[in-house]
């Protein structure tokens, strides 16, 4: 067999899977936005991704397609697929990852718990879901959103007015009940398009302004029940929705000890970055075997506790490169990982792992690691 | 600071640093001997290592140059400090891992316990050296030999006839006692060029016709005083011959339980490849780290055992993927590494690492991994 797989998409997710590629010997190309990108060392064309000619004549010498992100459109996807080339995860499961409403309404068909939702298009339709919610929600844009971007917390209808005012005709916006939570969860799961399918340890991820700031894997304080509903719900919307490759599932778990589904993200995700030092399967060696129908890898934990903290922003002035040294020097167990991208405010550029017996202690070594990067 | 390093050769050393390199952030880039090696995605140019235009050219757009192999000529080596380039090891070290006599010789001003050993140009010198040491000894060839090539047990004078024959005027071959050992262990050290060292711990390495076939680590049933013992060997060698980057040192246990050195590398070596996925800190990462002159990482074993089995040969039949998925579905936590190299008969393409709490499981599953690509 022949194991080469095409990314669309030159990010860091892209370039987090060179590593895993290399070793097990799976030849990565990725399709880059431009020149200088984060996955630069295995782009092999520069293009438009919503360009079906690029993204084909792309695909001609890999096996499988995959992607950094989700935003190559369902016509592309679809003309891949009827010229014959394997995509993963395909355009019917992206579909629910693309548009937030249609994920919505699936979920309710699937008897996922989630928060109330309801689609709205003008400001009657969102008074309405606030007076039947306590007078505040969360508005998002259905499509185009990610790390706090198209999302919105409203007190009263007239604050969505410009993304109303924006809407192409026939367009709807979802707004979604205020879920009070009590933290936040990611479940992952890798699924093989010939059916194989396991499930991550559940892990808790603590937002900053709308952005992934660190995670705990697994979740700590987490119940036997709290692990095989959030593995059974990820489990769910894998196979509802036909999921190939990484699935993250964004969860609450509300004041009562539920869990309700957030978000999704069909790739690897920040969420299971810790798994590169802390999983016996990475994440994107995981997502590399999933797409290429590959027998997947033992998603136990290496060790107790892992944790992973963000580099956020980079440093003010110089580069990543400059704080290294003193970094190792200070941490020589952590694992420090960049993502070749210029320090930028809120930016993601790097993140840091460690790994041990204590959870207090490992979360102190990578917050103290990453605090020198910025 | 800028982190770009060059190495020369295009083997699979090379290929394995390019996974930590691409993590931490460093640029690595690799003069190949031709298209298609094993480090193929990091290669910016193909040429001929023992020109110096060729490797001066490459040396221009790094801030290091260091090597997959140790036969970059000294006159090579020499222009390019001679230039200001920063080259590690240096020509200084790698002088000792290229010439085996010269080896011996600094070895025994350094008080570091070895073999007997002679130098000799002609019959009658070897057959002095088999009379006095029970009638056979091990000739070696002092340069270009590797994985038992070069090497010869003897045990009458004419069996070297073609050697000596092959020497050119004033050259010499090595003999060496023919070592009584109990078994063979490997000490791996690295060190910066600005002095900061670190040792791994001391690993069996179990050999087959003269190629190494496994490794465990750390070596089993071992005191403190061989740990000490061999760490104390491998340090004294790393500062005595000033070698920067990661070495390894070849050593013999014998029966009365002392440690003879019986080879060096000055490079990430074969006895190394279980710290992929057993230690904190890899071989290839830590060689990065040390050749940039960035503190060193963590050495200690993740786990209690790791043990690494080497893919020899490769399938009769077919390639190294064929056998992937058969593989990976039986032993879901084994890690395999493939060289991107084609079968052949002996030929190391890979190898499979293993990690637990129970040495005799643990190397049950890396061996009956491996066996899976024969």
């Amino acid at each position: 067999m022949s194991l080469r797989v095409g990314i669309v998409g030159g990010g860091q997710l892209a370039r987090m899977m060179i590593a895993p590629a290399v070793e097990l010997g799976v030849q990565v190309s990725v399709l880059a936005e431009q020149d200088g990108m984060s996955a630069q060392l295995a782009a092999t064309a520069v293009g438009d991704y919503r360009d079906l000619d690029t993204v084909a004549a792309f695909a001609k010498d890999v096996d499988v397609v995959t992607f950094d992100h989700e935003h190559v459109p369902q016509d592309v996807l679809r003309a891949l697929v009827d010229a014959g080339v394997s995509v993963h995860p395909g355009p019917d499961a992206l579909l629910y990852a693309q548009d937030k409403l249609l994920m919505r309404a699936r979920l309710d068909e699937l008897g996922i718990p989630q928060p109330d939702w309801a689609a709205f298009s003008d400001e009657a339709g969102l008074q309405s879901f606030l007076d039947a919610h306590g007078g505040r929600a969360v508005v998002k844009t259905p499509r185009g959103g990610y790390d706090g971007k198209g999302v919105r917390v409203v007190s009263d209808a007239a604050a969505a007015a410009d993304w109303l005012g924006d809407l192409p005709v026939g367009g709807q916006l979802l707004v979604e009940e205020l879920v009070a939570f009590s933290r936040e969860l990611a479940q992952q799961v890798a699924r093989r398009p010939s059916g194989g399918l396991v499930a991550y340890p559940v892990v808790e991820t603590v937002q900053r302004d709308g952005v992934c700031a660190e995670v705990l894997a697994p979740a700590p304080h987490r119940s036997d029940r709290l692990t095989a509903v959030a593995a059974q719900i990820g489990t769910g919307i894998a196979e509802g929705l036909g999921v190939t490759g990484m699935l993250a599932v964004e969860l609450f778990e509300t004041l009562d000890e539920r869990l309700l589904v957030n978000e999704l993200a069909m790739r690897p995700h920040n969420s299971g970055h810790w798994s590169q030092d802390g999983a016996v399967t990475s994440q994107f060696e995981q997502h590399l075997r999933a797409v290429l129908d590959l027998p997947l890898g033992d998603v136990d934990a290496r060790q107790p506790w892992s944790v992973m903290v963000n580099i956020l922003g980079g440093p003010a002035e110089g580069t990543l490169e400059d704080r290294l040294p003193a970094a190792l020097a200070d941490h020589p167990a952590v694992k420090v990982h960049t993502y070749g991208k210029s320090p930028r405010p809120g930016r993601k550029v790097g993140h840091v792992n460690a790994v041990g017996d204590d959870l207090d202690a490992v979360a102190y070594e990578a917050r103290a690691a990453a605090a020198h990067f910025s």
